[in-house]
């Protein structure tokens, strides 16, 4: 099938490449490593092969991603990885610019340019937020520009390639662009948050009135054909691939393949066995999703290897949030994480735990796993330090994420205590456990949640119960006001955006130290005093 | 303006008097008293110039009803009553049934047959309630039969008139009919929850597709003139009771003014004197319906006195709910109702807590204030026994009203610390202080109150904070803990419907005692352990 496209030319490729240079193939270099983010949309915790709970689940057995496995066994396994948003372009922007949601302010997914998507809550209204996303220019209203990780690479001498969905900005904003953020290439990616279609027959497009954001871009060579996009992406992922390792310069591939978000549309290629398996006909299309992004996984490092560039490739492979569970799945709603409770949208381990690996040859110890909390801000000053790139301290001055590096070697260890904050002052539009306005805190097994409707703090020992199942609030009385005192101190330094009190159009109090007198004589929505 | 209206022929009233007797006054009878309920629609606890607080508010000297303050002089006025629900119908089912709406069903209002009028919460869905209403035929399906106030006094004698808004029924069901209910007459009833309009001049019409069913039905002989919808309904309703008085039948009014429901449309008669004081245009309108309640209660006191019945009729003046704050009126929200907190929909006291005065010469003692909480669930009792219906103990068999015959006199004092219960598991639609799915209780001057989003609750001590404050739920542990077992006891007792949990589509559990780790412990939406 391959020849076939061989022919292809795609416009966007050859539009970023001033030279048209032809893939000249060279010998690794000993410059700076190649870095591979390859970043899956909607990714479940328990959407893969790779066990990453105590034993291998169901999940583990029923999804087929043999490439990923491969990688683990030449990297490192996070286990207790997280987005840093339970939803799509806040993690991604965190990915960029080494900054959380509460201090990017970008704290929700983007769609129209000033569009609010957060969906009706009745009992808090969400903050002004950056509803138009990641933008390079500082003008751009309702957005966060600062130091993007695309164009500090180039600068320091990488080729900058995106594939894929993008979702940075806001349709009509120049964040929509990722030329405008940093990326040499752009093959595919644009405002949208998911694809028209995946179907290379219905030209990737939904075919719908006022949903033309959604049709993919510079894909026109693929129209009418039976290509998924997975495919689509991942043969022009390489092609670029290919001209930058051509061209001797050391390259970024951000390759955020759309799958396995909405339209759970069927990958023919690897529907087969899930069906046979018997599973229900929009869970076995959704496991074609994955063996199809997994096969792109597999052809990226395959072409790596066929390069001669694999060893001096850093390869991350991660989600952007918690699997989809509220709806458009078969079964019962919200037990697609299983063990984890709860999915996409929800404060719970469902909605923001995802896999992690990293394989770097010479850097990670073989088949290694590692226990450490980690969240997607860490991977902006883990590039930096991979990239070697000058001043790095310049571009990570007042942000919260760890250099993963000193840790992929073994050579240190990350403190197991250290906090991770999350904040969602949002409703993401479908009803469903933990799914409401909340800010969140890990550390150590401890997470303690607050809901800012009732103005509640849940708190769970995740060694103990991973599914969130018992909270001890009341009981762990000192663990959960330390907690609150740390998520306290941690949004007010982020500058954290509160909800806002639908009566006094004022934004709430910021949430409380647990299991104080001041915590539960608030009024129930009420904040400012 | 009234010998204008002499000669107006309007058929409800003629066609339920079979006899079409003449007006023949007779001398008082020492049978059983005549009944009247005036019952104002949304009119809150300062939206009357008699002063129900500690001292005389600003919301007493701005509005002027000097009629309530006459009848309050002949009777007693009750401080701390309270209506059955922080909506109408549910309030108004409770009057005719003696039932609570917890023990009915009937809690939220009701419109169209079948459907369900609860605004969209995304933390919790509605139950399966009677959301078609009250109904005489127990076979109308989500409808509550039983025993009605309407039938009852007429087998006991009485001449029943029904006069203004209904509301029992939703369109197209049996009990959206007052005579299906047992009243004998209809003046202006109907399934609608407000009127078109309060103009003559527009037919009592909005005009607006589709919602027809708001056409005050049977005041033909109004349409195109000048007269207020209040002034009609008024002119309707004595002349209804000069037929009953004129018959030597007892009588009982139900007299439910559509005012100061909204459209709050501006009554010419007596808006001048707000305006000039310098009240908004929609304030000012507000309170010229008010002003027109008012009259109409004069009116008909007026038109007793003439008939010569006055000192053998009880009338009691209440309201439905609190006054509306959340939306339709000028000024900051949910203010209106000052110094309680909210307003209609709300668990707080500005939704729940109404006027009640009551005057029965020879029974009430001229000008006394009663302090003890009552709620519409007594007033049943209370007219079967001031009616002296047989057998009313039949009627009243598992209803918690209590009768208010012994206090009126001042023969016996009810008891302070008897518990009031509400039940709303419902979100009535306007974001705001307390509209949120609850269930609440009062006992003395403790109110505890439960929400069902994320399972809290909050404790006010409404001697010292009629204000609801400062919640004291953590502070006064032992009175929480008492007031949440007796909640969950009423409730229990009632079969109260539990909200349901959208994830699991099963009820959520009982409010727990608080306080307790059971109560903590609990997942934050999840029910039925």
């Amino acid at each position: 099938m391959r020849s076939f496209f061989g022919a292809v030319t795609v416009a966007a490729t050859l539009a970023a490449a001033p030279s048209g240079a032809a893939a000249v193939f060279q010998a690794p270099t000993t410059r700076a490593p190649n870095i591979v983010v390859f970043l899956v949309d909607d990714l479940g915790w328990q959407d893969i092969q790779l066990p990453l709970h105590a034993e291998t689940t169901a999940f583990n057995r029923r999804y087929r991603t043999p490439n990923l496995v491969r990688l683990a066994a030449r990297g490192m396994t996070f286990t207790d990885a997280y987005a840093a948003a339970p939803v799509c372009t806040p993690t991604r922007v965190a990915l960029l610019t080494g900054r959380s949601p509460a201090s990017t302010h970008v704290t929700n997914w983007t769609q129209r340019r000033d569009q609010d998507t957060s969906a009706p809550f009745p009992l808090l209204l969400p903050p002004e937020w950056n509803m138009n996303g990641a933008s390079p220019d500082p003008r751009t209203p309702h957005a966060f520009s600062g130091p993007l990780l695309p164009k500090i690479l180039r600068e320091a001498g990488y080729r900058t390639i995106h594939a894929g969905k993008a979702h940075w900005g806001a349709v009509g904003t120049p964040g929509a662009d990722p030329h405008a953020l940093g990326f040499d290439v752009n093959i595919g990616g644009s405002a949208a948050g998911q694809p028209g279609s995946y179907l290379g027959r219905k030209n990737y497009s939904s075919g719908k009135p006022g949903e033309e954001f959604r049709d993919v871009p510079g894909l026109d060579a693929y129209h009418g054909t039976d290509t998924f996009l997975t495919e689509a992406l991942t043969i022009e992922a390489n092609r670029a691939v290919d001209e930058a390792v051509g061209r001797g310069h050391p390259f970024f591939l951000h390759f955020a393949q759309y799958a396995v978000h909405t339209p759970i549309e069927t990958d023919e290629r690897f529907v087969a066995r899930y069906r046979e398996a018997g599973l229900p006909p929009r869970e076995a299309a959704y496991a074609s999703l994955i063996e199809g992004v997994d096969k792109s996984l597999g052809d990226v490092v395959e072409n790596l290897r066929r390069l001669g560039v694999l060893e001096n490739t850093i390869i991350i492979f991660g989600s952007d949030n918690g699997g989809l569970a509220a709806h458009s799945r078969a079964g019962d709603p919200h037990t697609q994480n299983a063990p984890l409770r709860s999915g996409k949208g929800a404060a719970y381990e469902g909605g923001i735990r995802v896999p992690l690996v990293i394989a770097w040859p010479g850097h990670t110890r073989p088949g290694s796993s590692n226990r450490a909390p980690t969240i997607t801000d860490d991977l902006f000053p883990t590039l930096l330090d991979v990239a070697r790139v000058p001043n790095a301290a310049s571009y990570t001055r007042g942000t919260v994420g760890r250099d993963l590096v000193p840790a992929l070697g073994g050579r240190a260890t990350l403190p197991a205590d250290r906090p991770l904050v999350w904040h969602y002052p949002h409703f993401w539009g479908t009803a469903g456990p933990g799914i409401e306005p909340f800010s969140a805190i890990r550390s150590g097994p401890w997470k303690l949640i607050f809901f800012y409707a009732g103005r509640r703090y849940e708190l769970y020992d995740l060694k103990a119960d991973i599914g969130e199942t018992t909270n001890l609030a009341e009981t762990s009385v000192a663990v959960a006001a330390r907690l609150s005192r740390l998520l306290r101190s941690a949004l007010s330094d982020a500058g954290a955006q509160m909800p806002i009190d639908p009566t006094t159009r004022q934004p709430v109090a910021l949430p409380p130290v647990a299991g104080t007198r001041a915590a539960s004589g608030e009024r129930g929505q009420r904040g400012g005093d």
